[in-house]
């Protein structure tokens, strides 16, 4: 019954496109639990095979557990933002910035909002949101980088404070409306140009 | 049984120390109950009461219901910014951002995470949660104003923008260590230094 070929490590092997179409519905299955309100803690390897009208063994054939699932549902949900397109330096991080809530899937806007706070409660969770966000933390570090060897930045800027003035604003208003007063169009434009020229007088 | 003077828009009567205590304990424990992980939407009236050691009954003679209970609890968490200083546009800026993370009430860290994904799943959740943080907000303004008028910050600064600029990395920091390479040392500082400073060369 256990095919012994399947590891935890490798989910869906290739060619077998029944076993990648019983994935697909658990993984979707676990994510519409989450959008729908289940808590991680909450959510259970049951209420997932009933969802996707599996059982539970056929789940626990696949992963070894709720963290290793929601790993590769939580990557089907927030896959890594595209390359930059290269092109100016502001037009980079415009693009880098703007990933924050343009994700097409609506369930992301419910879910994500409900794992930043989970992701300090075990060091398993908060691995699991660190994996999804930093992709584009390295890509926002290198195109700093870039623009400081270009001379368009100052060299003595601080990549990770100014990668937290970049993603922060937009994370906390497009998943949270932090501020019910913040105007939202071209914000990520906005928030570049802010963090570049600064507030003070030049 | 039911003081007729009292009524859920004025709890606390002055002059009566008994059910001052009371309010203490009731309020207390829905904290507590939060800080332990309760969702507000699993917190129940009846947990409270258990917890505090009083009945149900005791809680409804003070406040309507739960969301009016749990105003004046999050109130007694998180009370409204000191003014600030009133020093330089600078040092005033840094006191108010600096605000985030510095309760000294240890339950504000385990609690907040969990309000602020739920503050958008009703109206009256977002208010409530709108109410607790539009004071800081205020006072952000009044300090960017200000420091236009002084001539030390550009006139054409878009204030809600740069109150998002100043405040979101602390939060997103201190209360969900969003970003674990973001050194912590000084951070109100440095995000008003570089917010004001911006990352162009000079």
């Amino acid at each position: 019954m256990v095919d012994v070929t399947e590891t935890t490590d490798a989910p869906r092997a290739p060619g077998r496109p029944r076993s990648i179409r019983a994935d697909e519905a658990i993984l979707e299955s676990a994510l519409d639990l989450l959008a729908e309100g289940s808590t991680i803690e909450a959510l259970s390897i049951e209420a997932i095979a009933t969802r996707a009208g599996v059982g539970k063994a056929t789940i626990y054939r696949r992963w070894s557990g709720k963290e290793a699932l929601l790993q590769d549902a939580l990557r089907r949900l927030k896959p890594p933002p595209p390359e930059p397109p290269g092109k100016s330096v502001r037009e980079d991080l415009i693009a880098l910035v703007g990933v924050s809530g343009h994700n097409p899937d609506p369930r992301v806007r419910k879910i994500m909002p409900c794992l930043m706070p989970m992701m300090n409660r075990s060091p398993e969770q908060y691995r699991l949101y660190q994996e999804l966000v930093e992709p584009r933390r390295r890509m926002l570090r290198e195109v700093l980088r870039r623009g400081v060897e270009l001379g368009e930045l100052r060299a003595d800027l601080d990549p990770e404070l100014t990668v937290a003035l970049l993603t922060a604003p937009l994370v906390m208003q497009r998943l949270l409306r932090a501020q019910p007063d913040l105007d939202e169009r071209d914000l990520p434009a906005r928030i570049v140009d802010a963090v570049i020229a600064g507030i003070a007088p030049r």
